[in-house]
């Protein structure tokens, strides 16, 4: 099975160093590994943040371990030149749809987070965001009004074979879990979303064990502040799963500890930290990895079909944590490579 | 100067009632009023959510002074009838294009939120939300793709002269507080929000007091949570507000202590509380009217120009919660009227 790393800018090298090191402990039989150009590191290098070398990899790999990509000297180029567009290009052309976003607090971090502990405490949820549609990927541009004046559009929409998928998708996840599945959309203002709650709605006659509900985006974004404990999973589109799945993510408090999966219709996926690339502590050795140790986790479980060694990853990070591993990011001192040590002791 | 007054559904009536008494009670010369039906109240009245006649009252007026809208009988009615299609109506029909909403924490009340009391407690912010252009009101419906897959579609645009209007409303606003403004994009993924960048960051050149910053809307959501503290005024298109706006309020914890206003370009305004009707409480006298009559307070200082009885209402709210005046959402047993009660005796 052939695994593509792809580290990207920033910590992203040191980070998917640590997370290799914890693969390469598990000695799992098969496993290869294929080393891509991502991100602003891929542009200085061969002008293009998703090069066709990359890509050609990313399309042989079953699973993609991902780093991060942003870069403040590439901040000026043109859009399709920037480091983002390497993770938007890999969703779009690897047909990688669906992103998994879980978020639970650490006992041991619970404290971390700017919610009380209690709030905090409670959160156990997971964030399905589709990622191949929506205002992302429609037709955008820039025009000139019948005033004469210069505006900026891009069309959002879904098509109900789009959301039928991601609908299933978040169904299933939440039968595998506690069998609640929140839709959110914007339905009292956005025919996009009357399509996108008509066709969840349709798709739930086949999840008759799986209680389903609808909330609107404003109402969700105050929900997660005021009581995150009451959501399981969450189904909603690319935007608004863009926001809140990072209003999520630092409902927790330790942004250093999540991870992300994005998978297609194949059982392929890219799998990523949900930080970014921290351009100011780059090469300093500082970074927290457990989140992309974690992501190697999800990867053994979705598309390596590992579960036990997966299982195996998460109890160790858990136990790091238990015996005192700190990242600067955690209030501790520990460096990344520290911190994979904690992790690769515990396993 | 006339004011219209548009209780609308739910608790609206109860609300709506307790601010026109401190209205009263302040015995401003040359005030008067006209009643308006609006939301699911009109639309059960005479089948329409926003009729003419209201819209002429609001077309009249100085500035309108509403309730909430939103009545569970009407959610099965087509959406251009539904009660939130009177809101959206009044700010298109009268151009009520600048949404302001202050977030900022009573310290009798900071233990109310779900936000560690330290981080409550540091959140005074005004949020500037456009709320007449954007994915609102762009065209918008359902197609077949070339698949033969139904599509819902909704055009998200933004051109220069609206960019440029609601920009002023910010900086204005910033240079009247802390003078520092944060403009809410999604420019690494969107053109309607590049040209936002690029002409606040334009107008930007008229206000050199003013230290501008930008933030994309996802990493917004976060900031909110982690430290909402940081934040003077943050200007932002319709529906990116919407969502954060709701979100700001919640971290302030007392959602029924929260007022705005929507403006125009003419000096009309409509003021509203920013929570919804609460049907569940409707007519059992329970709902808190402070936020309406913080509302009403607004409405004398933007659209009235008589800053000094603003400021008297609002030494009042202060005044009654440090007397101990709570309603039911505010772990208290008084009544609407109670409330009102207080106030008027703080003023
Ligand atoms: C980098 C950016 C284009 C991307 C997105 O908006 O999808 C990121 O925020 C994410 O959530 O993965
Ligand atoms: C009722 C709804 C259409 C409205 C909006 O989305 O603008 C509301 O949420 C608001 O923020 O005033």
């Amino acid at each position: 099975m052939l695994i593509a790393l792809f580290p990207g800018d920033g910590i992203g090298p040191e980070i998917v160093a640590e997370a290799k090191r914890v693969l390469d402990a598990l000695a799992i039989d098969g496993l290869t590994y294929e080393d891509g150009l991502v991100g602003g590191a891929a542009y200085k290098a061969v002008g293009h943040p998703l090069p066709p070398e990359t890509l050609d990899i990313a399309r042989r790999a079953d699973a993609i371990l991902f780093g991060a990509v942003g870069d403040p000297d590439c901040d000026a180029l043109e859009r399709h030149l920037r480091p983002e567009q390497a993770i938007l290009g890999l969703r779009k052309e690897l047909g990688l749809f669906s992103n998994l976003r879980p978020a639970k607090v650490f006992p041991e971090l619970a404290h971390e987070s700017a919610l009380k502990p209690e709030v905090a405490g409670a959160i156990d949820l997971l964030i399905v965001r589709e990622t191949n549609g929506d205002v992302y990927f429609g037709e955008k541009g820039f025009r000139t009004t019948a005033e004469g004046y210069r505006e900026g559009y891009d069309i959002m929409s879904y098509n109900e074979a789009e959301v039928r998928r991601i609908a299933h998708a978040g169904f299933q996840a939440a039968r595998a879990r506690r069998g609640k599945l929140c839709s959110v959309d914007k339905a009292n203002v956005l025919e996009t979303s009357q399509l996108w709650r008509d066709v969840v709605i349709a798709v739930s006659a086949e999840y008759p064990d799986v209680a389903l509900s609808h909330m609107y985006v404003d109402n969700a974004a105050m929900q997660l502040v005021r009581n995150p404990g009451q959501f399981d999973v969450i189904v909603t589109g690319n935007l608004f799963g863009d926001i809140l799945s990072d209003q999520a993510s630092m409902c927790v408090g330790s942004i250093g500890m999540l991870a992300s999966a994005t998978l297609n219709g194949s059982g392929q996926g890219l799998y990523e930290p949900i930080h970014g690339s921290a351009p100011d502590i780059a090469g300093e050795g500082r970074a927290n990895p457990l989140a992309t140790i974690l992501s190697a986790a999800m990867m053994l479980r979705y598309s390596l079909n590992l579960p036990e060694q997966a299982d195996r990853i998460e109890a160790a990070v858990a136990q790091a944590l238990r015996d005192g591993a700190r990242s600067a990011d955690l209030g501790g001192a520990m460096t990344t490579v520290e911190m994979g040590d904690a992790v690769l002791a515990a396993l």
